[in-house]
């Protein structure tokens, strides 16, 4: 696997990328949709591929573990052969699951024990089984096993905290030695920097995990309540220290300004639920602001759902029907929007890049900031 | 619009036709799948075109007159415009809906008064104004407004409510001369045989809706619950009386041995909710038999879903990914087994007609309904 810093733009340090892996090449920046439990919620893969087009997504290694387990992922040859997608998949750790979706957990040294968020059964995550877990499920891109520590969060804990996650990325690094890929392909690992919203904390893990000398670098434990100045001054202290070389990816973030805020700090991965989770509640993202389509005022708006039309959602449906089809109950409606909303982010990025590559990220994104916080 | 009988099969009573409508020619034996609220559930306009591939698809006219109403219809030009169909569209009268969802209806010579299923609010269906309400919607087939008896039903409410769907009948067809189509194509009507199970009063209610003249003629009041030799008997019967030169349309049925079985009687046009309905929980038909993709058998099976690949997904997805996605409650699963469905129902007509064309109908029928009757 290869990583190949191909521009960085002069009034910003917003970058452009190649990640070459053996699922294809990932041009960066990039936004990896939620496959959560090896499905984007109500999209086809074809859809996803042929309509969307992200060079990879994202699978959530909780939630594969649980569903379908890792017997049949390893008999079905991984997730991209179970699923039938032949593009790069990266695995998250587990971790951030653990801490939000299950009622019991208890965080020691060794590992995480908690409670199945769907049956109750007891289970432990350790920074060694997480390991084997992903080798199992053959992800393109895995994560360490780290602890996510919550917002707001006192100094003290997320000093400790940030030291565990530290001393569980050896252990990650160690196991990995040990346990080599399944399925004939190369995996690449990214260590996570934590230490909530201290700067100081968040230097001293950056310096850390770039010491790790991995093959990327991912900024975790953002997103998770904090304002958004905070969000952006952690991600601009991490990246200033992660090494250039290397593709920089923040976890769990986040609406199409947060993407454009955090790639002009030197940001080159994004993965977020907000596009496929709020799509299901109405909520449309667009270049001229954001739309809840299940307001009355849509209701005879007979027009595409997007002139702009980056993807065939947005031409064959309109305002009125889609609207409609939310008033209705009809799932098509959220089969709509997601596929919407997916389409204009990996737009948004995609467009992105092609600014830093001739040198107008600076304006656009400034213009595009703007335009894109509008309520329609 | 015309009518063409184009082969009778010799062996069996089978019909191959030529309905052409302002939107399209439509090829039959025909089934239309049910789009109830102005949407075929889970599926892309996109994907009924150029995968599941019908000539006409089914609106019903209770749910539209209820959301999105008939205003919004007319202002987006009708239901072809409103959902983005170009293709032929048939709605009900809404009759069916008013007896089987409205808790509290009252059925009275000059209409029926109901409660809707979704707000308790009430409303009244009259011959008259389904007819205009079918005129606003504007489907190239409409449906007279009968009353669809329940099953079992006493002879002397079948006879009497037989004969009120008769001077209903009358009523329509008054209204439908007052009141013309409203977008520039032409509407046909068909008028509803009734009777129940009783033979007797099936032979009059025929002779009577033959009578009437009108484009096609329907078979409703059956696949309410009663046995299959029932529908079959009544089917029969009234296809005998009903001309050889109209379109013959069977309401509400079936299940895909009732569909070759009443082809094989003479039945030109089908419409039944058992595709869609049963896909969404989890129960698949292909040529081989019924397969519930819930069962737990499934669960390693990594071969295609259906070999002989009537749609994209019988052959992208396997058996193994989709039981895990029912497993899982992923919604995709639904989308993927009601394509899977339609596409199969399709398919089963289309090789029906291909069939009565070549004069192999009658053997192919035989080996079919004992090979679909299994439950793999």
């Amino acid at each position: 696997m290869k990583f190949t810093l191909q521009h960085t733009d002069p009034d910003t340090k917003a970058r452009a990328g190649l990640l070459e892996t053996d699922h294809g090449p990932i041009e960066t920046p990039i936004f990896m949709p939620v496959g959560t439990v090896a499905s984007v919620k109500g999209v086809h893969q074809r859809e996803l591929r042929d309509d969307i087009n992200p060079d990879i997504i994202l699978g959530n290694t909780y939630h594969l573990y649980l569903r379908p387990g890792m017997d049949i992922l390893e008999r079905a040859g991984g997730l991209h052969s179970f699923m039938g997608w032949d593009r790069a998949i990266l695995t998250d750790s587990g971790g951030y699951q653990v801490y939000s979706l299950s009622a019991n957990r208890k965080i020691k040294e060794e590992g995480v024990k908690f409670k199945s968020h769907i049956d109750g059964s007891y289970h432990v995550f350790t920074p060694e089984n997480v390991m084997d877990l992903q080798r199992s499920i053959g992800a393109d891109i895995i994560m360490a096993f780290d602890e996510c520590t919550p917002y707001p969060c006192e100094y003290r804990y997320a000093e400790q905290s940030m030291h565990m996650t530290h001393r569980w990325l050896d252990r990650c690094m160690d196991q990995l030695q040990r346990v080599p890929p399944k399925y004939g392909y190369e995996q690449a690992f990214f260590p996570i920097v934590q230490g909530s919203v201290y700067k100081e904390l968040r230097k001293q893990s950056a310096e850390y995990i770039a010491g790790a000398d991995a093959f990327g670098n991912a900024i975790g434990g953002l997103s998770v309540g904090e304002p958004a100045e905070e969000l952006y001054a952690m991600a601009e202290v991490v990246c200033d220290i992660l090494p250039a070389s290397k593709p920089r990816y923040l976890m769990g973030v986040g609406t199409p300004v947060n993407l454009l805020e955090n790639i002009s700090l030197g940001v080159d991965m994004f993965d977020c639920v907000l596009p496929t989770r709020n799509a299901r509640n109405g909520m449309l993202f667009s270049s001229e602001g954001t739309i809840n389509i299940k307001n009355k005022k849509w209701e005879d708006d007979f027009s595409p759902l997007d002139p702009m039309g980056h993807t065939f959602v947005d031409t064959e449906y309109t305002k009125a029907y889609l609207r409609h089809l939310f008033a209705a109950n009809e799932y098509l409606g959220k089969q709509i929007a997601t596929i919407h909303n997916l389409g204009f982010y990996l737009w948004l990025v995609r467009e992105a890049r092609r600014r830093i590559l001739d040198g107008t990220f600076g304006p656009w994104k400034s213009k595009m900031v703007k335009q894109m916080d509008k309520r329609l």
